[in-house]
């Protein structure tokens, strides 16, 4: 009689997938649930101003300290917090010092969103 | 001339939010994000069997630790992690302790799934 199957399942350990890159301002999926990611980066200083007309964003502070400025206001999200950017509003991240964060939002949506330009990073890397 | 608008945004705090009820396997919304629930919850000892037959559904642990058994297997997840369970997958959740703990899944979701049965909690309760 064989004993009860013990398949081995992994949790997603953010600290771990954070020590596999170092690079700034490049979203880093991690998992999928149906047609959401779930995306690691770390952020620091100003990113652009753009807005995302299809979708609204999470963000989770999982270390540091974000700020994202609205045109008519800010929030500042902590490590245990989090927040979630209407989709069409207009607002730009900030970081003083490194902070990392988990984003979530449908597949294919860029960071930059209908804005473009430099600071567009690669969609869909995984790590 | 008038100073720069700074309207009040505010973030969502776990710690708060979960100061605000101390029920176990009752699920409140603290965040919408498009047609998507965030989460918390406290959970405590053992579930019932079930699967959500239309979507996948994440799990971060916040504090605590959470076992989730499936028909082959477990993971555990501990603060830090996450867990994506896929779609029509019978799952188990289970802590030895209280655990706290975010989910998210898509409004109108279900805790019991299709298993239903006198576990099952009111649903689009928002703290």
């Amino acid at each position: 009689m064989q004993s009860a199957p013990s398949k081995p399942y992994n949790a997603i350990n953010f600290s771990q997938k954070f020590g596999l890159f170092t690079e700034q301002w490049q979203p880093k999926v991690v998992a999928e649930l149906n047609d959401y990611q779930f995306k690691i980066a770390r952020l620091e200083g100003d990113f652009v101003w753009h807005d995302h007309p299809e979708t609204d964003e999470a963000f989770i502070v999982l270390d540091g300290e974000l700020r994202i400025d609205f045109r008519d206001g800010s929030v500042t999200i902590k490590p245990g917090e989090m927040y979630v950017v209407p989709k069409g509003v207009e607002h730009k991240p900030y970081a003083e010092r490194e902070v990392r964060l988990m984003m979530i939002e449908p597949r294919g949506v860029v960071n930059t969103g209908r804005e473009g330009g430099a600071r567009t990073a690669q969609n869909d890397v995984w790590v």
